[in-house]
Order: C-alpha cells, then sequence, then structure tokens
C-alpha cells in the first residue's frame, strides 16, 4: 500500500518563520500569552489559514480557528486539530506551534488531494496554554470547554499586572464569538514528548493513553526582616532558608518514594531582597504531577506535612494558593487505537505512553473523544531553545496525523 | 557632678520628621541612595544644618557634611561625627539617621552653651551607606578615605541599572569638593545596636571596640531549563534547587562550628522564573560575618568546598563574584575607654562590644582613630518598620556623645 504525504517543505518551513518572531535582540524566542510579540505569531498564523482558504474564527478568549467545511457537512461538529503558538520565555520553537501548524499542513494536503471530508476539519490555536504571563495554563481550552466562566478568564490578572481580557483586546483578538461555539466531533493533538522516552527507546512515534495530573500551588512563608550581621542565627526567622527546604524536601521524598511524580519549584523571589536583610517573605510556586490521582493527593498531603514542621521548626507562617488543579487524563482508546493502526500501516515503531506535560487535549477530553500523538524530543529537552526534534520525525509525526484524520473525517 | 545635656525634645523632633520622609502609600519607609525620596531627606537635613549656622560641603560622591569652625580652629582635622540617612526597602528610622541628628544636636548643644572647640567639628551624612541600590555597602565613607577612586565609585552600576553618579547629579548631589578633603582627626559614631545584646544585658550604652568582618559574594548557579512535567526527577539539572543548599548549609555549618559567624542569602532570582520551568539559572547573593579574620577565610573556604560539592552533585557550573570584602576593624582604644568613663560619670551601665553590622566608622578607621557608641535596639530588631529604641535611651546615647565630644575637642 502507497501512502500519500503531507508537504514536508512547507510545513517545516511554516514552522522555522513563525519559529523566527519573537526573538529578543540576544535571538532568544519569547511569545508570552497576549504579547506585542504573540500578537506578531498569530497575524501570521491568520494570513495562513486564510491563504489555506480556511475560514478564520477568533472567539472571545481569543483562540483562533481555521475552519474546513463544505455544503454538505457545515454544521456538523468538526474534527478538531491544534495546540497553541504561546511560548515560555527564551522557548524553543516546536512546543505547541509543532501542532497547530501539522494540523494545518493536514487539511492543506487534503484539500489538494481533493479528499471530501464527512464534517468539518478545524485547526485550533489556544490561548495562553503555557500559563506563564496567566495562571492558569491551558486556560483558552479551559474556557472553551465551559471550565471557567468566560468573563472570569478575561479578567485573570498576569504576572505583570495586566488582564488577560485588556491584553487580547490590545493586540487586536479579542474576538467576537462566544467560546465552545465550534463543537468538537473529536480532537487529536499533535506534539514533540518534551520528555526523554521515545529517544530513548529509538520509537518515532507516540500514542498517549492519558495525562498526568497537575497540581499548581502558590506559596508564600513570612519570617522576620532583620540585619544579617546583627542577628546570631539562632535568633532568625529566615524565610529564605524556609522556603529553601521546600524543593529539596520534594526531590528526597520522591526519591525515597520511587514513584514517577515530580515537582518543580519554577519561581522564587524575596523580600525585601537586600543582600544585608534577612528575607522576611518568599513566594515561590510548586508544580506537582503524577499519572494517578492518588499518589498525587498524597504528595500534595506530604507537602501540606512538611509545610507544617516548617512552621514549627522555622517559626515563619505560611499562606497557600492553589493556583491550579487538573487530575489525570485518559484519552479516547478508540482514537489512541487509530493512532497505532496509522504508525504500524507507515511502518512507523509505536509505544503508547504518558504525557507528562499538560496540554489543550486534556481540557477538549471533557466534552469529547480525544487523544494525542507524541514525537521524539532530542534529549528530551524542551521549554528550552536547545528542544529540537529531526525533521523526519516531524514530518513522520504529520503524515500519521493526516492518515488519523483521513479516518475520522472519512465517509463511512 | 551635674551633666549639661542636649536638646532631647529637639533630637526626637528631628527623628521622627526625618523618618516621615520617603514614606510610600502604605506608610513603608525606603529612601535607597541617590533617589527621589533620598532627595528629599538630604533636602531636609541640609536645611537643619544651614539652620544651625554650620558650613554645609557636599563632595563629588555626595557626602554631606556640617561644619562647624571658628578663626582660631579652622584648618585643623576636624573632630567628625555622623552616620548616614539612607535606608534600606521598608525600613525603621533609627538606623543611621540617629548617628547623623545626634551629631548635630550635640554641635547644636555645645554652640548655645558657648562651647569653645581645640578643633572644628562636623556631623557627616555618607552616601550609600546600605547597599540596597549600589554595591558595596559603606561607599560613601570608602571613597572618603580612598579605598576606592571616585570615579570607579561613581560608575557603580545599580539593581535597577542606573550609575550613582548620574543619580546623585540627578538629585542635585554631585558636589564639587573633592572626596577626603576633610580630614578627620578622629571619628565617633552613635548608633543603635541593632542586635540583642544591649537589651538582654539591660545596658544602655555600648562601647564598641571593633567590627565583625563581611564579605559579600554573588553567585550564579547555571542548570538546564526543562519542561516541569516531562522531565524526571533523576534527569535534572536543577539551578534552583543547587541553589537552595547553599543558604541551608552555611546554617547547618555554622551550628555545628558553634562560632559568632552569620551568613545570609538575602536576594534571589530565578531564571526563567515560569511556574512548569525548571529553573536553568539561580542567582543570589551570600554575606558572611564574624568579628575573627581567619574564621571568616574559613567560612569562605567551607563554602567554596560547598560549591564544589554542588557542582560535582548537580551537575551545573557555578561562578562567584566577590562583591564586598572588609576586614574584621579595631576600634580606637582611647576614644572607647573615653566612651566607658563618659558613661560612667552619668551612671549609665556600659559594656564593650562587637558590633556585627557595617558601619561608616570602619572606613573612616583606616584614616583616624575612631570609635562607635551603640544603644539598645528592641527585640534586636533593625532593617525593618519594628525597629525602636526608646526615647530615654535615644537621649542618654546623645548625651554619651556630648561628653565624648567635649573631651576630644576640648581645649588641654
Amino acid at each position: 500500500m502507497s501512502h500519500s504525504s503531507i508537504n514536508a517543505g512547507r510545513l517545516l518551513a511554516h514552522i522555522d518563520e513563525l519559529g523566527a518572531i519573537g526573538r529578543d535582540d540576544q535571538g532568544r524566542l519569547t511569545r508570552l500569552a497576549a504579547s506585542d510579540t504573540e500578537k506578531q505569531g498569530r497575524d501570521r498564523l491568520v494570513a495562513w489559514l486564510e491563504a489555506a482558504g480556511l475560514d478564520v474564527v477568533i472567539d472571545r478568549i481569543g483562540n483562533i480557528f481555521g475552519l474546513w467545511q463544505s455544503e454538505d457537512n457545515a454544521g456538523l461538529p468538526a474534527l478538531m486539530l491544534g495546540s497553541h503558538i504561546d511560548t515560555v520565555i527564551n522557548a524553543g520553537i516546536y512546543d505547541g506551534c509543532y501542532g497547530v501548524l501539522a494540523g494545518l499542513e493536514v487539511i492543506e494536503t487534503l484539500r489538494e488531494q481533493g479528499f471530501a471530508p464527512a464534517r468539518p476539519i478545524a485547526v485550533a490555536a489556544f490561548t495562553n496554554e503555557e500559563g506563564v504571563r496567566y495562571a492558569p495554563d491551558m486556560l483558552g481550552s479551559l474556557v472553551h470547554v465551559g471550565g471557567i466562566a468566560t468573563e472570569a478568564a478575561l479578567a485573570t490578572v498576569g504576572t505583570d499586572g495586566t488582564t488577560l481580557g485588556s491584553e487580547l483586546a490590545r493586540i487586536g483578538y479579542a474576538g467576537a464569538v462566544a467560546p465552545g461555539a465550534l463543537k468538537p466531533h473529536a480532537y487529536v493533538e499533535l506534539h514533540i514528548e518534551q520528555g526523554p522516552v521515545l529517544e530513548r527507546d529509538a520509537t518515532p512515534i507516540g500514542a498517549v493513553e492519558n495525562l498526568q495530573g497537575i497540581s499548581w500551588q502558590r506559596i508564600i512563608i513570612d519570617g522576620v526582616a532583620n540585619h544579617a550581621g546583627t542577628t546570631p542565627m539562632a535568633m532568625r526567622c529566615d524565610a529564605g532558608l524556609a522556603a529553601a527546604r521546600v524543593g529539596l524536601f520534594l526531590r528526597d521524598h520522591i526519591a525515597r518514594s520511587n514513584a514517577p511524580s515530580v515537582a518543580t519549584v519554577g519561581t522564587m523571589r524575596f523580600e525585601p531582597d537586600a543582600i544585608n536583610v534577612i528575607p522576611s517573605r518568599a513566594v515561590f510556586t510548586v508544580d506537582l504531577r503524577d499519572p494517578d490521582e492518588e499518589r498525587l493527593q498524597a504528595l500534595e498531603n506530604t507537602l501540606a506535612g512538611e509545610l507544617r514542621r516548617i512552621i514549627a521548626e522555622e517559626g515563619v507562617t505560611v499562606t497557600v494558593e492553589r493556583l491550579a488543579r487538573f487530575e489525570p487524563v485518559t484519552f479516547d482508546r478508540a482514537i489512541v487505537e487509530v493512532i497505532e493502526t496509522s504508525a504500524s500501516a507507515r511502518g512507523l515503531k509505536c509505544r503508547r505512553m504518558t504525557s507528562g506535560a499538560g496540554h489543550d487535549a486534556q481540557m477538549i477530553a471533557r466534552i469529547a473523544p480525544a487523544a494525542m500523538i507524541f514525537v521524539p524530543s532530542r534529549d528530551g529537552i524542551s521549554h528550552n531553545p536547545r528542544e529540537h526534534t529531526a525533521p523526519a520525525d516531524l514530518v513522520a509525526g504529520a503524515n500519521v496525523l493526516l492518515d488519523v484524520v483521513s479516518k475520522i473525517a472519512g465517509r463511512p
């Protein structure tokens, strides 16, 4: 059996071109949600969607959809593809963008082949997936499935004091369409793995059957500011040292427990943040993940217990704010099987796997059958300029997506 | 024997009035060196110096002097009093300001009494003592004694990217006089203790005979940014966790060694500082102090050894930048004895002690006999709005300074 293929040159050129948008003067890539640089990325994507003959739909939370529908399938729930184009700070070029641009590529290929889908096909770029500027992450897809009211999401205050709604309006991406108006029949998200498993196993395709649960907390520890020279060590109430214990404790605990859990203290801020003053306050975040809900809850409880010990031993006070909490997600078994079958038919080794990262697919899974396709990440690195996936792997993943879409959207 | 006294009401009013300058809308006091709020404080001080009939001298590094000289002592080295009026962030009202305003008060009292000093008496407010905005701290007095070239000090880049020289010019305190032109015959600095010793011993006066050595370092730890969800704990190179080890190690080490050393990690910054990204970089400061030079060097070496262990165990790289280094200082024995004698004559209990904080006196001690007088700090707290010294203690300290000045500047 011979297989059709997506246009590899066009897909790779699109990825490179989008990856050039949002570079600072040191060449670092940053497109935070609803920022000036992300607006440039959005504008480019919309131009490509329009050039491909798709209907461009922008909803109130700024989600962008490129919709391919015909007279005889208009109004039916769409097979939805996609991901996001916002990035972390100093990012790589594949995370999110690959899924959006491969979705566009698959639609262009099918149109060029004269494929007549039984239902509309849409490619989506969801707002604020990364959550760097506005918390929680995956906010656009969360709004799409009705997990948070649109007004509440628009009122989200970012790390820079802006609100998402005003920033979307400022960059011209506060659309008029009600979020969720475009109903998915099913959702397939193609993404780089962002972890080391596929590369280590020399496996080009991952059929993602489930996704880790995620717990995000902001922790504020208050001690007593005091002079760094005159306050004996035993008389201190140092918020910074109390904060330092948390990340190290979590690492030790997870190592002892031998669980697949991960814990990250990714942000940290001291007050008053002066060389010669004992920190009165430390504000930091904890990101906990585990594919098993019971184990994730146990990890949260263990952290809470350690915070109680820290309060008792350091004399500090602790405030915990829950920023985001998502239970582990199980993807649609039938779509996972279509991914496996499609990879196998192309002679591509495929393994079922768990996603360690959060993805928009986990939100859409609340309202429609959903699954994900992973391709290898070199050295497992992501959220970093060294993020890389070999062109052959990018093309192979997009071709598997092409086949999956053909099967799901094809006429019976 | 009856004693003359400074004007207690005037001194306390001056302290309160200066302490009201630099409040933000939440009432927090911050007068960082050469800032807009510190300019307001400087303007007020200069007005008071002029109203007291003193010659106001401002040098190129922004040090302010109020000079009392007469026809028959003009040109002789001056007995210098003083301290600083810049503050940390969210500060108390006594640190530094008390020494400057008590110096002014002593001069005003002596003038009102018709005292005829054998030599000029000057009160100094040295620039950037706190070192919060510009490093190193005690920069104005360091320049005064020739410890750093004026041009180099003026070129210092602050935490906000400004240079000290341009900020001094902007606020109108880049004077024309060469730093060091005003030669001290001796220097006496009255200051709050900023520690718990005097209060604990119910002792109103400290005769400070020496001062801890200070070592300031900035440490940059570089790891690898990576996705917080997909990177197994064992495969991480987390700059934030590596940084967390440093402060905790130093605390444990000092507790084991039973030394009077103190160590503080007062500032901390992560990059990229995102919830879901493993920190690629942690930048923080370490403040080490000990009254014994050999022990301070040993502590620095211990820290260097721990950093080597962290490099080996965490897979990070470490860059260390020395920000400031001052050896322990021994103050002038004769002035310390005059302080003791003066306190004793007023029936005030006095103890010899070590200063845990850095002070301008340690700089002036390089070129002239110098010593300090301490008064109690409630709960030992400083660099904090709760910083407090009882009015009776403030007045007692100023009266001891009055007596010390009378003896040192009196005619033989």
